[in-house]
């Protein structure tokens, strides 16, 4: 491109949710993630400068999901394994609405477990899965796609849980990553897809045992996901009853009508 | 093709699922479906002869949703309009797993608003709407796909209520068909979904104050669905925990463990 | 399902074309291929009984690729490697308009490079690779999926041909098989896409030094790709003028017109 | 979002290219384009102020598609209608690798029949035609688009001509607008379609009889598809012939090997 110009940019607000349980309950965890895995994903993308990054745990009043927090966050990353099944479902309904009104969504590893992700995708989002600390390579199948820019031609992974297909999601909008282990198996790990006017990105790696969020390059896929989910244009303003005298073209009514005036059903 | 012979074809089991409501509550709609709109659409399956097709209501035992009649259904119809509300959640949730395991699920018209529509699609399913009888125009804009079979360019309704966009749904696997309305609207009317093994058809036509299930093309387009929507290979057999000796590749396991020997994690 | 009944069916014809080189020049080849690899592919698919099946190589008139043959092929299934540049642009065309007009193709291994295919992916199709007989594991991430009927978790090739990630293909509309490989990548290596009125097939193993389509495993795939591609429904009928008086709703006809009354440019 | 920061931003390079026939040749079209089409589509982008727009023509060197343009191009828009012919199969294949390589293509109207958009779709790309100055009206399917920015729920256009399904296109992998037209048809008019590292937007309305291209709100649709179009990472290094002892893990070659070292197949 030519050489650029300073332009006036819209700061991007980012919340970094996480359970945070592993890390106050195994030695092993802790010694990896002392302040929590969301401390240190959200230290990744603070050292980006251009962000706006602040964190929320599964402790924090209305699980650290409310619509204050959600009214100021443009996208949510979600990190979540062990407590699932304490998150509400008034949480889950107000994140899956935000999420269909533009909110970025930016689901980490066990995370495809978490209800949100469940009731987001329609389907089971089981998977095959193995905790062996074996080899992971995370391959770049789409070097053209956001996400994966700095990326090479893959992220070796010396130690990962194996997560393996069949992957219980509807087939991504956009493939980022594929991935290779050691064991044998394959898993489609960096996967996009549209949602309402939301945009939500699944990425794998990041088992709480080893350091995967440490790793630079795993930094780097999550901020370029990050500035991908951006909200874009607006919400979709249905469902939205029109009146016959406000068709976009001229008509009159014919035969039985069901609805009221205002579009309800009636009787 | 070349000249046929007789092969061995496996038989279709099909249920036609119906709310029942408007047909029983308003005259209008009982002079064109005296029998309800579950017995029209199961006679024009009947007349193909191949199918084992029978109804279900909901207000059938277990609302016309039971394990044992989903163990006898290949294919579910869908329609629903007045009670969405009144379908429990269990029953959404068997017939998603059905879905999910591979039992093809037409949902008609109103049912874009079912609670299992809503649950497969994880979208808000809205749309814009208006009940003036207005014409409707049913574009076949994919003339090779097998739900199209049969059909010209276009099936022309009379009367019609105007669904229009923004349609809140994920963007269709496959596209069939696109709607003309006369007040000045367009929709998406005609959509596939694969969702686990199974098969979703959507298909907007269909009001109900309206014959619009008598007319022979639109029986038509609902034959083909149910053809389309046959179940396929198997379910996926996941979750899965694999143990690191049943690891495809032979490896040893290396570090910090959180699952016990099942996969479960651990205290 | 229910127990079945006899139906009339369709007998599909299928033409397994193969530019036939390796198998007369190359000595290892032809252990493994006497007759050819279109003969153990073809003699494959006869087995199943009911499909009518031919075969025919660039050795044989038109390139073994004429419009009579066409005439008479629903599915095409097509095997090249050395032989890419001398196949005909016309022979090409051909092909591309048959499959436009709703002919399957089934593109095998080294057909990614053909010029068929990448003619309709409209991308470069190129790919990684190397050649050490290394293990491949095909894993079936579409359990659901008609071409992975009576395929289990995964196909094992002891010795394959890696072919890796980026592939540079169209994201798959359907995508029924990902591979594993010992040397470290993956491969999106079984790909369906929709093409005007057709369905393309691209199927990756099957380095003619190793004897795959002996496989029966292999064998059903392609079996089972053969009757998925199956053409349906028609072909478009357009570029398609419509004069002003033939819309479908009554419009009249403003300001300039710079085509003539058959739809052609004015000079 | 909170408010902003000011940020180094890239500049785009973009390219409005024009076949520039039939604004010379017919003085109805004169009148409305007295510069040319692209000479108004360029001004509508540079009033943004933050865009390098410069124009081209099929009566320059090198048909306006030269090497050395397209190394200063970052987002090429394509205007043709009357001399697709003309195009030269080279100028086609520079555009088609420089896309694949991750130029942005936004092609306009007629362009659909343009031989670079034919060549990157691989699909007829016909469609239903009539030129009759009727009514379009552009509905917003996906308000979260990032194209759809700023655009209401439709755009109506006074006159326009009416392109119509089926439209011979893959379908898109991301669908913006779909077009109502007072005759009766319904037109996939605004579609988003990855291939190789490179984005193309295909936007119908632009029947260069009418005044289109000086409505605002078209000129912002085109402005938000060549912001959508700014190419992203990079073109994926394939093909790659990968040596046994390059691989990721290690392997060693066993059986016939058909490849010389360098990857080329042996005489």
């Amino acid at each position: 491109m030519a050489p650029g110009k300073l332009r006036f940019m819209k700061q991007l607000r980012v919340t970094v949710w996480n359970e945070f349980v592993h890390e106050r309950q195994n030695s092993e965890v802790k010694k990896i993630y002392p302040e929590g895995i969301h401390e240190v994903i959200a230290n990744g993308l603070k050292a980006h400068g251009e962000l706006d990054v602040k964190t929320a745990t599964l402790q924090e009043k209305d699980q650290g999901l409310g619509e204050q927090l959600l009214d100021n966050t443009d996208v949510l990353l979600y990190w979540g394994h062990a407590a699932h099944d304490e998150v509400s479902e008034e949480a889950v309904s107000r994140l899956q609405r935000r999420v269909l009104d533009g909110m970025g969504l930016i689901v980490l590893h066990s995370g495809h477990y978490s209800k949100i992700f469940k009731r987001l995708m329609g389907t089971s989002c089981a998977l095959r899965y193995r905790e062996a600390g074996e080899r992971e390579r995370v391959w770049n199948i789409n070097p053209g796609h956001p996400i994966a820019e700095g990326i090479g031609d893959y992220i070796e992974l010396e130690q990962s849980e194996m997560y393996g297909e069949p992957f219980g999601i509807p087939q991504p909008d956009e493939q980022v990553f594929i991935s290779w282990f050691q064991g044998g198996e394959v898993f489609r790990g960096g996967n996009c897809w549209f949602r309402g006017s939301g945009r939500i990105f699944y990425f794998s790696p990041g088992h709480e045992v080893y350091p995967i969020y440490h790793n630079k390059q795993i930094q780097r896929v999550i901020y370029n996901a990050v500035r991908w989910a951006e909200p874009r244009g607006r919400r979709a303003e249905v469902p939205l009853h029109v009146a016959v005298e406000d068709a976009p073209e001229k008509i009159s009514a014919r035969g039985t009508i069901l609805h009221d005036k205002k579009g309800k059903l009636k009787g």
